[in-house]
């Protein structure tokens, strides 16, 4: 799973079968440092709850279809969790 | 998913099983700006409506197969929506 | 799928089960103007006829397994299409 | 798989289906000198043991689900292995 | 698949079910001119007979499970053949 920051939101009426009703988010990337990491990708909202500017961590691949309520869905990449809290074994808590 | 725009066709007559009759068009990927970022990919039209030039967004990886009516065809990029507009969480609209 | 040219093979005795008889070709991955783009791959040959420099494209990861005749084989690119032409949005044919 | 060392714990209350419970792990991927290399990723513990600072092995994508009990959840980075020793065929031994 | 050269031998004693007992190998992933390309990757070894220096080719995913003998482990990465000669289209013969 990797960290990411909810971004925004993309609107769509002509989709394939599955993804009608799928909530699409654009999320940044995140290293370390919670700083921009890589290019923005569109991840399906399996919380259905992730919010603009949050702080979560999504699955890529088969796994993210294996999130969503319909697993046989083409879906590659899907918010699976709000993070609390981060730490780190240097003792430093983020967020 | 990943963000991309249809810049061009693929012809090609000596097909694997299984992709014969399968629309298959080349795709720029794009970053935030709408810029491309990285080489062009070929993917399958999963809407079977995808037209030069415009903004749609794909799947890769065994998710693509799930786009197709045939799902057991050897396919790893998939278009799988039309995108009509992006809301970023900064509050812009972008195409 | 990504475009690709034949470049060469691959001669090996000592196979895991299921890849005896697979024949094994040397790909140069290669971007929009047809230059290479990254390290050689090298593919199974769903096709059984693709040729040296042919231009081609290949499928990745387990969709490539799907284009062999035996399914459930080590395999994680395939050789599924030889091009005859590309059309790109500008006008441009290639090939 | 890819070596890594682990560096921190991920706090999430709010997860997808079939992560209650999985504890996941923030871990550094590592180079042959056993020095960073890229991102950190987000892991689940398969062997809900590895502590932090332990030098470890993770495998990615679909494999990483099946090293879960529930091998359907949405997890694509799971810790498979604690590394006791390194050879190399230079005859070093590192670890 | 990929060209590379085992390096070394991965000792662990706690590893995660389904891989104990599977031989893990250190693999430098290679180029075209046979150099080093990219970071070490550890391999399950489903030939069960690569030895230090030997020039392989590995399987990447859900494929490098197919190759093993039980296919529902917790891998990514597996050696599944020695190659004796690479050949290409230019004329020359390698290793």
């Amino acid at each position: 799973m990797h960290l990411g920051r909810i971004k925004g939101t993309v609107v769509a009426t002509m989709v394939a079968e599955g993804l009608e009703g799928v909530r699409l988010l654009i999320v940044q990337p995140l290293n370390r440092e919670l700083k921009p990491k890589g290019g923005m990708i569109v991840a399906a909202d399996a919380l259905k709850m992730a919010a603009p500017e949050d702080l979560i961590y999504f699955v890529a691949s088969r796994e993210a279809a294996l999130a969503m309520e319909e697993t046989f869905v083409p879906v590659d990449h899907a918010i699976v969790g709000i993070v609390d809290e981060l730490h780190w074994s240097t003792g430093e808590a983020v967020e």
